[in-house]
């Protein structure tokens, strides 16, 4: 629902809110924040602040559901909060828009100078999981693995998903350290252990659950969307060689479980109510979903049509002073399945969610490569070479590159909002 | 290390304990109970009672690491306790055997009857990941889902495994609802939603992670064993129908996240030590292990040489007062990787394990069908069918079966202990 929280015209009493890149007024996202002196405690990105939301909550100017959920947010970890639901929520950012509005008596006292906190997760995670709703990834991903047989008969009936590892998942700006594994380039013979040659990234957006569900009791498609907290960036870091070695028949495992990144602020539903759009993936002729994953109100209410982007920076351009250069500009309207559809699916066999799990979208890749996912994709899995400012060239991540994701979403008539940074140097492997 | 833990001569002031099929005073496994008028904490089987660890520390039973441990049993989750490693938990268990010798003072009071009280799950799972090692089982897995690719080219040399969902992860005793889910019977058609019709248990054992590892930190093969705090049965409940539909590219996922049931004792490596026995699986041959996989000390200590067994009663036979029927017998000692190894390998790429994460071992087979552990593999893929007392015919679960695993060490010489109850009843699905 698009309401006065949208009203591009608003503006804020916090300096350099208005008109900021990522979180103006109309954003509003929700973190856990660590300031030098204090301990971890939820907040709300408002420019280049952090407005303490307990702190407000302790000053008493919430009122009704709102200061409930306030005072979820005041805590370490964002996990009750989000198990609260969406009335909670959204009753919570009609006031943190009041008390932010320029009309408002300026609260200096409640904010904290972002760049002189530390960001973490914003939620215990209980449980990752994977899906892989791109679909020109799957098809790009799947020529490579299996020429023949690229897009796998399944893949238009089932929100194909796995489950990865919630241990090694990182906030944004912690370094990640290239993987040891077996890798085994020539078939036939023996496998050998070492340092990945082929670490990719994959570009995905990643969805915080609200409420969850009992175990048995399966989340029906048409109230998936309400068990959704929020949305976040992820980089699904990929030892590509060691994937396809160990990856039948059950699947990826240590190719992916030795990090993950996200950025830590949390961009609800609710901001990003104006930027449904309807997807832009499923063709003419493809079967219509099982009825179990089919909601006219989800298709009616579309993706999201936001705009992600990756850039590379290595240790040479960071020594040379270069800016860092963008790879790749997609978007998320380009996955096959809505985020509703994917918890639904999730839940369909009796799985339970619970709040604070963590799901993620699949490497989102538009149709041409200037808006590919991963370096897979980009290079043609390994076999050509991106030239970086400065001479370097790349298929894959080398040691001391800086990999960074962003996403906006635009809209004439509407604020432009954005998710913060999703970042992460590559160390070398012990 | 075989000491005065094991003397099969030990004897206990704990009525019923002596020659007790599970839980003698040699064995002394850690649960997590709930007495009717209680909260949950640790404790330890002994005989058909509970030993309250928590409440014989604060009665100043206990000194040194061994009161440590102890108030860490005491705790509502044993997280904690294993995090304290091998030594504390070596120490705890040497007095917790004087306590309970026969002659030691008898502590009634400190007993709980086991039949009263609730057991829960040991731990907080943070994360599960389920192996492949049962090479038997992969074998004739492989074959009915690829006739002509039974064992692919990378089981010799990789402990495959996968991560599993933590959320679902169920104590004994409590009932599994049968999932829907897509099922697609014939290639080139629609896949239907429906129930599972080939439902099936999968014979496992579990291991509980001890003491964990930073990310990024790999623990060597020559330490793997000591980051083990114990072990127990696992049924990882799978829908077959759901498994060949969904499985490609990425792995199971709503086949097996339903629900998965543990029992709730952990058996020590302590109480295990006199039953390891050389595996019983690599073949001459068979490639050398990798060297971030292959440990003399870890060889020469072996396997686990623990008899594991399958039974099923269904509701027919609950009403018509038969006995559960023996559906197989086999032995851990069929696992193609250690427990060392598998752990060994899970942190290889830098992945950090966590207190209280599970790992499943893969389903245990034998060579013969009288060892087979799963129905998909004693049906031959649900061709052929067992005949049960009282003359019903299974080739899968059907609702209102019970399943039950047990688990026994027995070696000549030394008492026989046991993993206790892994059970649950099938439930029709919603």
């Amino acid at each position: 629902m698009i309401d006065e929280t949208h009203d591009p015209a608003r503006r804020s009493w916090v300096a350099g809110a208005d008109g900021h890149a990522e979180f103006p007024i109309q954003n509003l996202p929700f973190g856990v924040f660590c300031p030098a002196d204090g301990a971890p405690r939820g907040g709300v990105a408002i420019g280049d602040h952090i407005f303490d939301v307990g702190a407000a909550c302790a000053a008493g100017l919430f009122s009704g559901a709102a200061r409930d959920a306030a005072e979820a947010v005041g805590e370490p970890t964002l996990n009750r909060f989000f198990g609260l639901g969406a009335g909670p929520r959204q009753a919570l950012r009609r006031q943190l828009g009041a008390l932010l509005d320029a009309s408002a008596p300026a609260r200096p006292e409640l904010l904290h100078r972002a760049a002189e906190c530390a960001m973490q997760l914003p939620a215990a995670v209980g449980d990752y999981t994977d899906f892989y709703a791109g679909i020109h990834h799957a098809t790009n991903a799947g020529a490579l693995f299996r020429p023949d047989n690229p897009l796998l008969p399944n893949y238009k009936w089932v929100p194909i998903g796995y489950h990865g590892r919630a241990s090694s998942l990182l906030p944004s700006g912690v370094a990640v350290r290239r993987p040891n594994g077996q890798r085994n380039s020539q078939p036939g013979s023996p496998p050998a252990f070492g340092p990945s040659r082929r670490l990719d990234y994959e570009l995905e957006l990643g969805v915080w659950v609200g409420t969850g569900n009992e175990l048995g009791s399966p989340v029906p498609i048409s109230e998936a969307g309400g068990h959704i907290a929020g949305f976040c960036l992820l980089n699904d870091w990929s030892a590509r060689d060691i994937q396809a070695w160990e990856y039948q028949p059950l699947g990826p495992f240590l190719a992916k479980n030795f990090a993950s990144t996200l950025s830590c602020w949390v961009v609800t539903p609710e901001a990003l109510a104006p930027f449904r759009a309807p997807a832009m993936t499923r063709a003419e002729g493809d079967p219509a979903p099982l009825p179990y994953l089919d909601d006219a109100a989800d298709r009616a209410a579309g993706g999201l049509d936001v705009e992600l982007s990756v850039s590379m920076r290595s240790a040479a351009m960071r020594a040379a002073g270069l800016p860092a250069q963008r790879l790749s500009v997609g978007n998320a309207r380009y996955l096959y399945w809505s985020f509703a559809q994917m918890l639904a699916h999730h839940t369909a066999g009796g799985c339970n969610l619970r709040p604070g799990d963590l799901l993620g979208s699949g490497t989102i890749s538009a149709p041409d490569p200037g808006g590919y996912g991963s370096l897979l994709e980009l290079s043609a899995g390994g076999k050509t070479q991106i030239t970086l400012p400065g001479g370097e060239t790349r298929s894959f991540i080398e040691d001391g590159d800086e990999i960074s994701f962003a996403a906006h979403a635009r809209r004439e008539g509407f604020a432009t909002i954005g998710f913060g940074a999703c970042s992460a140097v590559v160390l070398p492997s012990r």
